[in-house]
C-alpha cells in the first residue's frame, strides 16, 4: 500500500494540540526553564532584543518583535545575519539581548552570528527544537521548543511550538498572566478539525498568484502561510502588512489575484477596516482567516475560534493556512513532504 | 500632441545624476546640515538606531540598517510601526535615534509614530523631501534630501536621493571618508544612458511571475525593484534575500519564472555564489545586474559601471531597474505615471 502524498505534514499538523498541551505542562510551574530565563532576562534588563533567524522561524521572530515592542516597550531588531557572516561587523552587544531561532540548530550562519553576538557581549538565547544543536551549544542559554521530531521539510508544529513557547517566555519576562494560554491546545484542536479548508483549497486550485495581507501581530501569520504556499504549490503567495500593500502593492491586486486576508479580533483587525474597503472597492476575491462575523463581506472564510486574545491568535491562526498549503499541494499533484531543491537543514552562510 | 506614456517617470529618471551632485555640493564642506547632524547624532553616541519609513522609503531604511550595523556596530532595527499606532505601546526610547524616511513626510502613521517616538525620549530625525511636511514638524531634526519636486507616483529620484543622503549620514557619523561619492554622479549618468534595458524588457514581455533577488547591501535593491515592478506592470514581483531564497522560496523557482540577481562586487557579491549555483541547477533564467564579469554565467545583463564600493553600489544599482519597470510598464500599455488605484501620498495609520 502506497502512503498518501503530504502525510507526513498532515500528521505534524494534527499534532499541534498534543505539542502545546505539552509546552504547557513543561513551562508551568516557578521551576521551568522558560520562568528561569524569563527571570535571569529580567534581572539583566537588555538595553535592545535582536532577533535572529531564517525562514519559518524568522516569522516566530517577527512575532517575538510584537511581543517586546508591544509589550516591553524596548528597542527591537530583526537582524541582517550578513553583516556578521559577509561583511564581518564587530559591534558592540553589551546589554544587548540576542535570541535565535530555528528549527534545526543547525544552519551554519546562525551559528556564526550568534557565537559573534556572544563574543561582542549579548546575552544570548537559542531558542530550538533541538538541545543537541550547534546553535544551542552557540549560545550561552537556550530553550527547547519541544515540539517533538519535526519529519516533513515544511515545517508546520515547530512553528507554533516556536510562537507559543516565546510567548510564555516575553509575557513571563514582563511579569503578565501566563494563563490564557491555556486554552491554545483547545483552540489548536478546533483549528486542526475545522472542515472549511477543502473548499477554499478547491476554488484556488488553479492559482498561480496570490497575495496575503495583515497587520501587527498576525503579520507573521500572513507571511508564513506564503512561505508555506511557496515551498508546497509552489505558487506566488506574497505577504504584505496592510499599511505596506497600500504603498504600492495594491496596485496589482484585481479580481484575478485572491487576497487572503488575517483578521483576529482586536486593534490589529480593526485597523485592517479601510484596507478590506479597498480590496472591495477593486473587486477583489478576499478569503478571511477570522472569527465567526469579523470581516463579514469577504468572498470566503477560514474559520477561527472566537475570544482569542490577539497577541495569542497567531499560534491558532496558521493551522488552517497549513491545511490550506497541504490541500492546495496534494490537489495539484505536489508533495508537500518532499517539496522539490530543498531539504530540512539549509545550510547558508 | 499626446504626451507619451511614463514620461514624467523618465524624465525623473533621468534627472538622478543631476540630483545626486546637487546633493554632494549641499552636502560638501564642514557647515553642511548631513555633516551637522552626523556630529549631534556622534555626541550623542546613541544605544540602539531604530528606522521606520513605508513603500519605497522602507528599502531605503533597510539600506541604512546594512550601513549602521555594518560600520557603526550599532543594535538597529526596522520599526514596526503599527506597534504605536495601532496598539498604543510606550516604550522607553532614551538615547535611541529614531529615524523616520518619507519622500512626502504625509503619511499620518509615520507622523504620529515619529511624535510618540519623541515623547518617549527618543532623538528624532525625519529624513524627507519636503521640508515643510508633518514629519519634518514632528521630528526634533530635519534632513532634506533635495530631490526636488517628485511627480510620478512611483518614486525614482526621491530614492537615489534617500539612500546617497543616508549614506553620507552614516559615513559622517562614523568618522568615514565621504569622497568616495563623488564618484556617483558619473555612475548615476552611465547607469541612465545604459543601452540594455530595452532587450531584458523584451524579454519579460509576458512574464507574469518574477524573483529577484540580492545579498547585504544590494539586497534593498531587489527589494525596491520589486515594488517598482509590482506598481507599474502589476506583476507578481518578489524579492527575497539570496540566504532566505534557499530556505524555502527557491522551490518554486524553475525555468518558467525569471530571476533577477543584483550581485555587486564585494563580499555581498561573492557571498552569492552558492544562490546563483543552486539557480543555474534548477535551470532558472537569470538576469544578472551587476558590472561587466561580475555573474557571467547569467542569461541576459543589466549592466553596471566597474569599481564601486559595495556599500555605494545600491545608489546606482536601483536606476536600471527603474528603467526596466518602466519599459515593461510601457509594453504592456499601461501607464507607470498613474498605477491604478494609487495615490502619491498614501495615507495608513
Amino acid at each position: 500500500m502506497s502512503t498518501p502524498r503530504g502525510h507526513l505534514v498532515r500528521s505534524e499538523i494534527a499534532e499541534q494540540p498534543a505539542v502545546a498541551e505539552g509546552i504547557l505542562t513543561t513551562a508551568a510551574g516557578a521551576g521551568s526553564e522558560v520562568t528561569r530565563l524569563a527571570g535571569l532576562i529580567r534581572d539583566a534588563a537588555p538595553r535592545a532584543v535582536l532577533l535572529t533567524a531564517r525562514g519559518t522561524s524568522d516569522h516566530a521572530a517577527l512575532y517575538a518583535k510584537y511581543l517586546v515592542e508591544v509589550g516591553l516597550g524596548l528597542p527591537c531588531g530583526l537582524t541582517s545575519t550578513s553583516t556578521l557572516t559577509v561583511y564581518g561587523a564587530t559591534p558592540d552587544l553589551t546589554g544587548v539581548l540576542w535570541i535565535s531561532i530555528s528549527q534545526s540548530g543547525g544552519s551554519p550562519d546562525l551559528v556564526e552570528s550568534t557565537a559573534a553576538a556572544r563574543r561582542a557581549g549579548a546575552i544570548t538565547l537559542a531558542v530550538t527544537n533541538n538541545p543537541a544543536s550547534p546553535l544551542a551549544a552557540a549560545a550561552e542559554h537556550h530553550l527547547d521548543v519541544h515540539a517533538g521530531p519535526e519529519l516533513a521539510v515544511a515545517a508546520t508544529k515547530s512553528y507554533t511550538a516556536q510562537l507559543l513557547t516565546l510567548w510564555l517566555l516575553v509575557t513571563s519576562w514582563r511579569g503578565g498572566d501566563l494563563a490564557p494560554a491555556g486554552a491554545v491546545p483547545g483552540w489548536l484542536a478546533r483549528a486542526v478539525d475545522a472542515g472549511d479548508v477543502v473548499e477554499v483549497a478547491t476554488r484556488y486550485r488553479f492559482v498561480d498568484r496570490l497575495v496575503l495581507t495583515a497587520r501587527g501581530y498576525s503579520y507573521p501569520t500572513a507571511r508564513e502561510a506564503a512561505l508555506k504556499l511557496m515551498e508546497t504549490s509552489y505558487l506566488s503567495a506574497q505577504a504584505f502588512s496592510a499599511a505596506d500593500l497600500m504603498h504600492g502593492p495594491l496596485a496589482m491586486v484585481d479580481a484575478d489575484r485572491p487576497v487572503i486576508a488575517v483578521v483576529p479580533q482586536g486593534r490589529g483587525g480593526e485597523a485592517m477596516a479601510p484596507v478590506l474597503a479597498a480590496l472591495a472597492e477593486r473587486g477583489a476575491d478576499v478569503c478571511a482567516v477570522a472569527p465567526g462575523g469579523v470581516a463579514p463581506d469577504a468572498t470566503v472564510r477560514l474559520d477561527l475560534p472566537a475570544g482569542m486574545p490577539e497577541d495569542l491568535a497567531p499560534v491558532v491562526q496558521i493551522v488552517p493556512l497549513q491545511r490550506l498549503a497541504l490541500e492546495m499541494a496534494v490537489a495539484r499533484g505536489l508533495d508537500p513532504d518532499a517539496p522539490r531543491g530543498l531539504r530540512k537543514v539549509t545550510e547558508t552562510r
